[in-house]
């Protein structure tokens, strides 16, 4: 157990790093990490340790025969050597005083219980004897916005910026879709981590280290096992960042599948439902709710109620959302009179000024009038926070009023796409809205839950205030 | 109440058709509509009707200043003007003996309940007396694609072929989106209608008329309210064709947002449930849901049991999936002695080959290996239906490998992709697999719904064998 925030640092932070077993046949996994390191943008030291390939170059990074030849210090080594020699491997790591290593081998105690075991037993010992923080084994290695850094071998590599959100995963190729998910949405990864068989560091260090970390603001989790219980549970008390969890094993046949994927027990469900309720974890049922939330509590606005005022162009959608409201707990009130006078001055006489203020379709055809609407809505004191629900057209005009009125109002304000596909303009509506935090979403079943997430986390940070 | 299903076809087979309220202008509907349907590919006889623009062209078409003065039959007619003039528009039709006439226009009972309600009365009345089908109003118009006739303004316009799956929603907006979301997926639709306030056709009617389509094979359904219970459950329950449904009205605020829609009386959702349980109607709880299982059913696949083989690369993704099959009640049960000395002469030793397979990363090395996997889990008579997990990369080479067994293999097979964008590789994948109608998911979560719903219709089929 490593609890030193202070060494996990050079992990997400590396200024040299070392690839064991990087190779030049670009069908192998040695070639493809170096690959994805140099195209994600890494602008540290490469060193290439392999000494088939002693005197060639990669990428015009120079290839050593061993760890100990390497002329500079090491802040991470990536470890890429079959399963028998990553003993070895370490031990050379720790005599070169390497910082931290990362070893994506896997075929230990995922495959083989008793073999396994003891081998991550003895790679625990000796990261606790020299201090070497030790990711994995079976893990996809890490992801460092801040640091140009990325291991995830089908990662997007199209670098666009560091996000608040930072991922630790007990799957690494569930956390390379949540990255190329994330840079689709628009609310980018600041970190991420594969933590894989956690022989020595544990999904719990992370968590530790991200509630230090000052750029991240919100910590997703794919959880098959919590090893630390104890520990788990403390630091999650002790943070008001927001925690969004999807556990598996929920079901027997999820908990075998587990158990030959990282070796975890899952453990009881009904204990974790406690556990969530107790410490303020939101939970996801789903990948895309994980992604989904973690948008949502990204977003630094909190509502102050469960009221929600609902602005539309299409009708059915709007029902949609409203249903959803009424299954979540939220509510739709009636607004003040006051802003029924004053929609009444910007919307034709056919518009439906109750809540849902349904503009019709014309409301497309001048533009100002979206902003009026949101305007008046968000001004509303009954209304605690705001859905707007965007037409199939017009989508990237419609996200500039939303950004830039998003500015000026506290409340939080939400947006559910009725397109359903990444259209050129939708990207671009996705980014603009990213870019100033405006959580937004496919169809409002989504938005809604979105809201509904906010109005909890709300309720925790509250909870977590008064002790 | 129009049963005659022979003349609800000339309103998808349009041989001819008019806009009342054609326009010059391109902000407006008038022209939009125009163009959309030009744009879909329809060739049938388009006839203009705008008394300002007598003696001018749009594309080609000609204005005339009333529907009396076109010197053609008109299979349908779509109006487009001011709701005070539709009454008199409508009498025109009749006179001219159109076949079919479709009313967008809103501003009725979803608006005023005393005078729309007496102008809907009035509509029922006149397409009563005349026979004449009347579409509407408040609604987008029809979609067909053996007819390639298309209304929605904001549909996708690019017309691939026809689909297997037809649709009833009272939301035009939703079922552009719906139209969009299939060409994206694809699994087509065949034909779709809006039914807005539903005056004269209802819902109920397009369902008979859908029931009867042989070109028809999954309906799907967005409903605010159903208007002829009894004879709505009768049809339902005389047809083994797979329904589908998304009710909304759930809680009271759905139910107030779906009154101010489209005047509906959403009615008690604990009556709706029953009455699916009973008829056997498949129930979707979101937008999403809806196209999914529409998708699954439209797969002519039906499995005999609930045991599921997983066959997977990537292992986060196999564990969600066999934690959503035990929490839906689907079994991951052992393979065969066979299967599993048969999975070892093809997979590495590090491989799993307990059920989900995870044939790890290197099977992407060799993509014979995917073949040789499905065929012997598929063989297994221990499995009833088939999951492939397909990893981040070379989708369409296994797209293919999938497409070309599903003709081989009679269990229903569904794919997930771990991909959560549309990349260009994934977009072509996604059609090859369409092609051969294999289901296909983001993310295990939905494939996993996908397999069960395919249970529960085969179960439903089974009860109406019985009767």
């Amino acid at each position: 157990m490593i609890k030193c925030v202070e060494f996990l640092r050079t992990l997400f932070y590396p200024r040299t790093i070392a690839v064991i077993g990087a190779h030049i046949d670009p069908t192998r996994l040695g070639f493809t990490i170096v690959d994805t390191v140099i195209k994600f943008g890494y602008d540290g030291r490469i060193y290439l340790i392999n000494p088939k390939y002693v005197g060639k170059n990669l990428f015009g990074h120079k290839f050593y025969a061993s760890i100990s030849d390497v002329p500079d210090e090491v802040d991470a080594a990536i470890i890429l050597i079959g399963a028998k020699k990553v003993l070895e491997a370490l031990d050379e790591c720790v005599k070169k005083n390497v910082k931290s290593a990362i070893i994506f081998t896997s075929g230990f105690s995922e495959v083989s219980e008793e073999y396994g075991r003891a081998v991550e037993e003895e790679i625990k010992r000796i990261s606790d004897k020299s201090g070497m923080v030790i990711v994995g084994p079976n893990c996809l290695g890490i992801f460092s916005a801040p640091a140009r850094i990325c291991t995830f071998p089908e990662a997007e590599l199209k670098y666009e910026k560091a996000g608040k959100i930072s991922a630790i995963f007990q799957s690494g190729s569930l956390l390379a879709s949540f990255q190329i998910l994330s840079s689709f949405r628009g609310f980018y990864l600041n970190k991420g981590v594969s933590t894989g068989n956690e022989a020595a560091t544990t999904l719990t260090d992370f968590l530790e280290y991200f509630i230090e970390d000052p750029e991240t603001h919100v910590i997703a989790m794919y959880i098959e096992q919590v090893r630390e219980g104890r520990r788990f549970i403390d630091l999650c008390k002790s943070t008001k960042k927001p925690l969004v969890a999807l556990k598996v094993g929920r079901s027997e046949a999820g908990k075998l599948a587990a158990k030959s994927h990282t070796a975890a027990l899952a453990g009881s469900i009904e204990v974790w439902n406690s556990v969530c309720k107790q410490v303020g974890i939101i939970q996801a049922k789903t990948f895309f709710q994980l992604y989904d939330y973690a948008m949502a509590l990204a977003s630094p606005k909190r509502p102050r109620g469960n009221r929600v005022g609902i602005i539309t162009s299409p009708g059915g959608p709007s029902v949609i959302a409203a249903d959803i409201c009424g299954e979540l707990g939220l509510s739709i009130p009636r607004l003040s009179r006051e802003s029924v006078e004053n929609l009444s001055k910007v919307l034709p006489p056919f518009a439906s000024l109750a809540n849902p203020v349904d503009m019709t379709a014309s409301a497309l055809e001048d533009l100002d009038v979206y902003r009026s609407v949101i305007d008046i809505v968000a001004s509303d004191s009954n209304v605690d926070m705001i859905l707007v629900i965007a037409p199939l057209t017009r989508q990237l005009k419609i996200a500039e009023i939303i950004a830039e009125l998003s500015e000026e109002i506290s409340k939080p304000i939400v947006v559910s796409w009725t397109s359903v596909a990444y259209s050129e303009e939708l990207r671009k509506a996705i980014k603009v809205l990213g870019e100033k935090m405006v959580p937004n979403y496919f169809m409002p079943e989504r938005a809604v839950e979105a809201l509904s997430v906010m109005l909890s986390q709300s309720l925790i940070e509250q909870k977590k205030s008064l002790r």
